[in-house]
């Protein structure tokens, strides 16, 4: 049986990891050779990466620790490994954007979203798989892999997506956080289903150049981080505002939508939203039942929508010649963007405006809406043969992370499953836009009325 | 012979209107009733209303004079007469959008820009005509008629549009000044034409609810005037923001496009711009050639985008059922939108997002850029009737207003045709979005240095 190296940023994160570093306990150099010796060890089973930098990940750790020893302090991010979804043009690494297609020309140079990790001080452990084009929920691509939800070493289960990658790297410990992308709900699925915190950005907070766009309304960029504390500091760093800290719980107004979100939800997600609304309630917030008549909007959104955005991006030339080469159900999504009429794609994009205001209003007095963030735990991942049921399955995986993007909302997930479940659930706290702060001081308080989630046991991917 | 009631904006517009209403030389009724006069003689040669409000009129006015005697002043646009473009909806008139479909669900109830035209003071004397639609630059439009240009009561001449009604009415004197919409040229172009000034604000500047919507991205409203001097009085009240004070000419920066913006100019054009530029260059501005490639895109983009966007606004089963009674130009340009796929729309949509960003860029370091508002002036409508003519015509008279839209800049035209053109000449200076306080405080400047324009003699319209 092969030993696995500990994970550097276990426990403490990013905060811990950056007082040891400065203590002279710890060097960047030693934290990326560990999870560079973790990925060796697990990742030919878990499949999280689909490029490691080893050299240049040392090569890089190893310069920052003698910049700081020089004693220039790049933050706290500074040393951190980082693991970024394969859909981010990173210099001196190959992009797929999880296709066999190339689409290098759409992703261009490396963009300003990396190069701000790169000027803080992170360093790039390499890319992580993605859903081909980052269309898709549950992880599963043929062209790139699934990888493994490192929560069951039996049996295969989805480990979310589209950043499958960055949620099962992040959960097992191949990195300090990862960064993905959310479009539909694609930092949040995967977070959810491997049991890490993330968070969900406003589309627009971060610039896209650089990132395959999916859809250019939509596309939002986040981290998949251990704790809320660490996705605060991410977040701070990397926008320039203070680190935000825990709010008050008691005083708080968080509205449960009494339809559609909490529709379909399996025994274990049942179990932990009950268990941490009374947590909630009683340390003082005030759970208010409200109406989101806009969510289920996003059943015609995201079909109408999105197989046109995806045509419109590849163009149609590109899409018909490789089509056979891609993923089948990128294939069939794609296929019928490829006769979607403009007038009626620009109606529902209009409306789509319409309903993001509706949205803004009927949040006005409440400090967020909380939800499961997705109907179900992890299945298994042949449990999507039957196409009939892999539908089913798709609309509860998505119902609850769709209606943030359609309304243009920034979310964050938080693991609860500590609270009635074997396998991660994540409670998902949505805000306004441009909210971040607030969720994340809000998420802060959860998790610290919730506790710290336990991580995988992962010696049965051991040899 | 009939007699024609003296226009009270003229000599001296907006501003000296209120200082005589303020000194008690006229009232807000004496000025409403010379244009309910002026109308009666002149609207039913000229056409440039759809609908005359005038008893609504009089008692809005008579009980602003109430108001002001009563020690309530409202500021500069207190009493003032304006015409409205019959594509906003203003409570308890009839809204056609230059249509014989109804189309009033589309425009909803009076929206915030009627509202605070009101609440500044304003008096509404009435809706005037624009093309169906908004679709179309020439002012030709069969289903509601097309207004005579006041500057030729011999021959029809085109009075440009799509606000062909306010520009007619503001060059006639039939109102102090009207409110158009921009969607490709559509305050510009009557204002060139009709020899009036205009502003093309930046989409945006100004909410739209309430207005019919022909491309909700590029839609802005924007007054036509008699001149920068009222333009700039009605934004600074209708913004809140200071009114523009004519800038020094000398040291102004202003880019000449070097290609395109001055092809095909016809002779009256083409010697009233050489006079301004000389003129300008004399008076110690610096005319710097520049390089705009982005701006014969639009003659990609407008055939793509527009015909699919005005179908996305009226639905696929309206314009179907309608067609038949629509202007023959609207009905084959929104035939042209039923068909348009998705994916080729979202991407010029996209592409035009790069063009706007690129066109920023080629504004660092100038005050704005100096063009033809368009490359012809007034020709006959009845050069209009063999299409392939018409064609020709209609993308000289486009070719200089569309690239504004394009970019998403703003913009204004100011007459020049004293300095050389019996019929009415445009000088179009082209800013950076939300520039419009800058592009006012040169056009004032400009203004003060060709003088006012001349107005056109309407004996000719007198029985």
């Amino acid at each position: 049986m092969t030993t696995l190296p500990a994970d550097p940023f276990e426990p403490g994160g990013i905060a811990l990891f950056g007082k040891r570093l400065r203590g002279g306990e710890i060097t960047a150099e030693a934290a990326t050779r560990a999870y560079l010796a973790r990925i060796a060890v697990l990742d030919d089973r878990l499949g999280a990466y689909q490029y490691v930098a080893a050299e240049q990940a040392v090569a890089a750790a190893r310069a920052l620790d003698g910049l700081l020893a020089a004693g220039t302090d790049l933050g706290p991010l500074m040393g951190v490994p980082v693991a970024i979804k394969d859909l981010f043009a990173v210099d001196g690494m190959p992009t797929t954007a999880g296709s066999n297609i190339d689409v290098g020309d759409l992703i261009g140079a490396e963009g300003r979203f990396v190069k701000a990790l790169k000027r803080a001080g992170c360093v790039i452990l390499g890319k992580t798989k993605t859903v081909e084009f980052a269309l898709g929920t549950t992880g599963i691509s043929k062209p790139r892999g699934t990888p493994w939800n490192p929560w069951d070493a039996a049996t295969q289960r989805i480990p979310g997506g589209s950043s499958s990658g960055p949620g099962v790297a992040t959960a097992a410990g191949l990195c300090a956080f990862a960064i993905g992308t959310d479009t539909g709900g694609s930092v949040r699925l995967p977070a959810h289903f491997c049991g890490t915190f993330g968070l969900k950005t406003t589309a627009g907070l971060w610039p896209t150049d650089g990132v395959f766009p999916l859809a250019r309304d939509l596309d939002s960029i986040g981290p998949l981080t251990r704790s809320a504390a660490d996705a605060a500091i991410v977040f701070a760093v990397l926008t320039g505002q203070p680190t935000p800290t825990a709010s008050p719980v008691r005083g708080l107004r968080l509205g449960k939508p009494v339809h559609y979100f909490y529709d379909n939800l399996d025994s274990n997600v049942a179990a932990c939203m009950t268990a941490a609304l009374t947590m909630l309630e009683e340390a003082g917030a005030d759970i208010v039942p409200i109406e989101v008549p806009e969510a289920p909007e996003r059943e015609k959104y995201f079909p109408a929508a999105l197989p046109a955005d995806l045509i419109s991006v590849l163009g149609r030339e590109r899409f018909l010649a490789g089509r056979e080469r891609m993923d089948p159900v990128v294939a069939a999504r794609g296929g019928m963007g490829l006769e979607a009429k403009a007038a009626e794609v620009l109606q529902v994009k209009w409306w789509r405006q319409q309903l993001c205001a509706a949205a803004e209003a009927r949040s006005e007095g409440l400090d967020g809406w909380i939800t499961p963030t997705a109907a179900i735990a992890s299945v298994p991942v042949a449990d999507f043969t039957d196409p009939a049921e892999a539908m089913r399955l798709t609309l509860a995986i998505t119902q609850d992370t769709q209606p943030g993007n359609l309304l243009g909302l920034c979310a964050t997930t938080t693991p609860i499953q500590m609270l009635g479940s074997a396998l991660p659930v994540g409670l998902q706290l949505l805000c306004p836009a441009n909210h971040e702060a607030r969720a994340l001081a809000i998420a802060l308080a959860i998790e610290d009325l919730v506790g710290p989630p336990p991580r995988p046991d992962l010696s049965g991917f051991l040899e």
